[in-house]
C-alpha cells in the first residue's frame, strides 16, 4: 500500500502560504501504517495536475490524495482533471446541488451579500458535478469531496479533498467511513512506533550513539529510525513491525542509558505537557524581558492553564522592571538589565506581585543590536524559584538570530521548570 | 524557462520537520522571473529520487534543484543518483577531498571527538566524488554542492544543494556566480509584481469583486493574480509582464476603490511594520488576558521595538488584573473579567503603570471551556487608547479554536492600533 499526496495551489507553490495539509495527511497515513512515497506541489494549472496524476500512477502508487482546487472559481479544476484521469464522465448530482444551494442560502442570510445571481448558481452547479461511479463527500464549506476509483484493476484510487485545512480535516474523517476508501487502506500493515524527546544533546552526538549501538550488535534492519532537530529539541521516531519489537525496545534502553540527562520524554509527551502536569495545584508568575510574552503565551497555549497561571509582567523597559517588579535601580545601574542579579530580583518581584508559588524570570539580549564583548547577543539570564526556597539560575549564550534567541529562551525556561518541579 | 524543486528527506515527508528550502527557493526563482512548475518531496530512497528526476525531465523542466541527501552517511545518495540520471561517471575530486579533510580537521580540533577514523576518511572520500563535467560548489558545512549538465541538448540542468538551510542559502548565492547555471537562468523573462494586503474583507467577497472587475472590461490575461488567506488577512499578489503594466495598475485602483476601508497596504508592508513606524516617538503599554503575551511578543518581534515598547502585564487571573493594573474588584464582580468595562479599566491601568502614551487591553474567552450563551467562546473585548484621549473599543466574536482566538486577538489589536495612530 503506497500513497502519494498531490497538493494543488499556486499560492503554496509560490510560497505565499505554507502547506499544512501535506504534513497533516502524512501523519494520518503514518498512523494507518501506509507508506507515503511523495508529496507533489503543483500550480492550479490542469496540465500540471494531470502530469502529477500520471506520474504517480506510473510509479505504482495505490492511493492518490489531492488537496485544493475544489472552489467555485474558474481556476478550480481538480474534479474535472481527476475525472478525466480516471476515464470517467461527470454528471450533475442533483441532491448535491440542492445541498450546496442550501449552504449558500444560509450564508447569504447571514450576510448582506446578494448571492442569488446567475454566476453563483452556475458555480453551485459546477461544484455539484460528480464523476460517474465516484462517491461524493458532503461539503464542510461549500465544496464536496470525492472518492474516485480507477477504470482498471491496478489503477490508483483518488481521494479528492478541499484545500482549507478546516474543511479538509473533518472530510478526511468522513472519507475514512467510506467502504471504497477503507478497502484500499485495509491493505496496509500496521507499524508500531514510539517517539523520544531530548533536550541538550546535539543531533550529531545522537548520530554517533546510534552508530555505536548498531556496531555493538543491535540489528537495525527491522527499525525505521528518524531523528530530527525540532525547535531546539531532538525528536527520535522509531517505527517497527511486530517482529522487531524487541530490537525497538532494546534501542530505547540503549539511548536512555547513554543520554539519561537529556532524554526527558519516553512516550512522546512534550515539555509543555509535562510542565502543565507538574504545575497543577501551584500558582505560577512570570517576569519576561527579551522573551517578551513568549513564555506566557506558551504556558497559556494549554487549555485549563488558568488553573495555575496567575500572570506575568513583560518588563521590557528598565522603568517597568522597577515599577512593576520592584527591581532596585541600584542593581540595574551596577549590573545592567541583563545580569544574574536583575534576573533574581525580577523573579523575586514576580513571586511577590502575583502571590505565586513558582516564579520564572528571563532577561537577555535578543539582538541584532545591543551586544558587547562582555555580554554578547544571545546571552540570556534565567532565574527560576519556588516559594519553598528552591532556586535554579542559568545564563547560556543562545545561538541564532533574534527570533531564535527569543523562542529558545522560552524553551530553556520550560526545561528549567521541568527540572525544578518534582 | 521552467524549474522544478526536488526535496529529498524522509523527515520532511513524514512531517517530522517542515521543509524551509522549497518555499525559500521558490521565492528566489520568482525573483529571477523563473516559472516554478512543481515541488516534489520524496524519501531518502534512491529509487524515489530517480523517479522524480525522470518525471521532471519528462514534463520538460529545464532546471531541477535538489535539496538534501549530501551527507556522509549511507542513506545520502543524491550525488550518485543525479550522476546516473545525467549519464555521467563519478570521479574523485582530490582538491575537494583535501578541502573537506581540512574542514573536518578544524571541526575535530574544536571538539573532543576523535575523528581520524577510517570510517570518516571514507565518508570524506564519498563526499568528494564529482560527476565528470559537473561543477563542484565549495562546502559550507562539509558537503560540496554540484551543478550537473545533462548529456543531450534538451536535458535539464541539475543543481544539487545540501539540506540544512544554513548551508543551502549561501551555496545558492555561490551557484548564481557560475556561468553554467547563469546561462540557464538568463533565459527567463523578468516579471514585475506587487502585493496588496486587506483585513476585514472575506476572500469570497474579493473573488466577487475580481469577477466584476474582469466583467467590467479590464483584461486579466496578462496578469497572474493570486489571492490568499494568510493568518486572518487576505493577500493579493499580482505578477505581470511589462505589456500588462497598465492593466495591473488599473486593477490595483479598482480593488482600492471597492475595498477602501479594508485594503490597508498597497506596497506589501505588513501591519506590524506600519504600526512599528507609527509608534516611533511614543511609549506603548499593554494589558493582555486571553492573548497572554502574544501581542507583546508580536510587537517585540521587530528589532528596535525597545525604543517605543515600555512593557505589558499578562493579567491572566482576576487578582493580577486588580493588583497589577488597578482594576476595581467591583467591576470584575459586576461585569465579569470579559467585559467592555474591565477592558477599559485594564487599558487605563496599563497607561498609568507604564507611564505610556498608547495602551491596549485585551480580555476574552479563548476556550475551549468558559463560554456561555451571553459570552460565547471567541468573544474578545478590546480597548485601545491614547494619552491625548483617543479611544477605540471593539468586541468581536472571533471564530475558530483556542489558538485561532488567541492569535487573531493579537492581530485585531494590531489593526486597531494602526487605525488609531496617525
Amino acid at each position: 500500500m503506497r500513497a502519494g499526496i498531490l497538493v494543488t495551489g499556486t499560492e503554496v507553490l509560490t510560497a505565499t502560504i505554507r502547506d499544512e495539509n501535506g504534513p497533516w495527511l502524512s501523519e494520518q497515513l503514518s498512523g494507518l501504517g501506509i507508506e507515503l512515497v511523495e508529496i507533489l506541489v503543483v500550480a492550479d494549472h490542469p496540465g500540471d495536475l494531470a502530469n502529477g496524476l500520471d506520474h504517480m500512477k506510473a510509479i505504482g502508487i495505490d492511493l492518490i490524495i489531492t488537496t485544493g482546487g475544489l472552489g467555485p472559481t474558474a481556476d478550480d479544476l481538480t474534479a474535472e482533471v481527476v475525472s478525466a484521469f480516471s476515464g470517467r464522465e461527470m454528471e450533475l448530482d442533483t441532491a448535491m446541488e440542492a445541498k450546496i444551494a442550501r449552504i449558500l442560502a444560509r450564508f447569504a442570510a447571514s450576510t448582506n451579500l446578494d448571492l442569488t445571481t446567475d454566476a453563483l448558481n452556475e458555480a453551485n452547479r459546477k461544484q455539484a458535478m460528480v464523476p460517474v461511479g465516484a462517491v461524493a463527500l458532503d461539503p464542510i464549506g461549500t465544496a464536496p469531496g470525492l472518492i474516485v476509483p480507477g477504470q482498471g484493476d491496478g489503477d490508483p484510487l483518488v481521494l479528492v479533498l478541499p484545500g482549507p485545512p478546516r474543511e479538509l480535516k473533518p472530510m478526511w474523517a468522513a472519507a475514512l467511513e467510506q467502504p471504497l476508501l477503507r478497502g484500499v487502506l485495509d491493505r496496509a500493515t500496521q507499524l508500531s512506533k514510539y517517539r523520544l524527546r531530548m533536550f541538550g544533546t546535539p543531533e550529531s552526538e545522537l548520530a554517533l550513539s546510534l552508530r555505536e549501538i548498531e556496531d555493538g550488535g543491535l540489528p537495525f534492519d527491522g527499525l525505521e529510525i528518524t531523528t530530527c532537530l525540532r525547535k531546539g529539541e531532538v525528536e527520535i521516531d522509531v517505527r517497527y513491525r511486530e517482529a522487531a519489537a524487541e530490537a525497538a525496545s532494546r534501542l530505547r534502553d540503549e539511548i536512555r542509558r547513554r543520554h539519561e540527562r537529556s532524554l526527558y520524554s519516553l512516550d512522546g509527551s512534550t515539555v509543555d505537557e509535562i510542565v502543565a502536569g507538574r504545575l497543577g495545584g501551584r500558582r505560577l508568575g512570570l517576569a519576561e524581558s527579551c522573551s517578551a510574552g513568549l513564555l506566557a503565551a506558551r504556558i497559556t497555549d494549554v487549555p485549563g492553564s488558568s488553573d495555575y497561571f496567575a500572570g506575568g509582567v513583560v518588563s521590557y523597559s528598565n522603568e517597568a522592571k522597577r515599577d512593576l517588579l520592584g527591581v532596585d535601580e541600584e542593581l540595574l545601574r551596577e549590573f545592567g538589565a541583563v545580569s544574574a542579579e536583575v534576573a533574581e530580583a525580577m523573579a523575586i518581584g514576580a513571586m511577590a506581585r502575583f502571590d505565586a508559588d513558582v516564579a520564572v524570570a528571563i532577561t537577555g539580549i535578543a539582538g541584532p543590536g545591543g551586544g558587547s564583548d562582555e555580554k554578547p547577543v544571545g546571552l540570556v539570564h534565567f532565574n527560576v524559584r519556588t516559594a519553598e526556597g528552591g532556586v535554579r539560575a542559568a545564563a547560556p549564550v543562545i545561538p541564532g538570530g533574534r527570533r531564535d534567541v527569543r523562542e529558545r529562551s522560552a524553551l530553556v525556561a520550560m526545561h528549567l521548570l521541568r527540572e525544578m518541579l518534582p
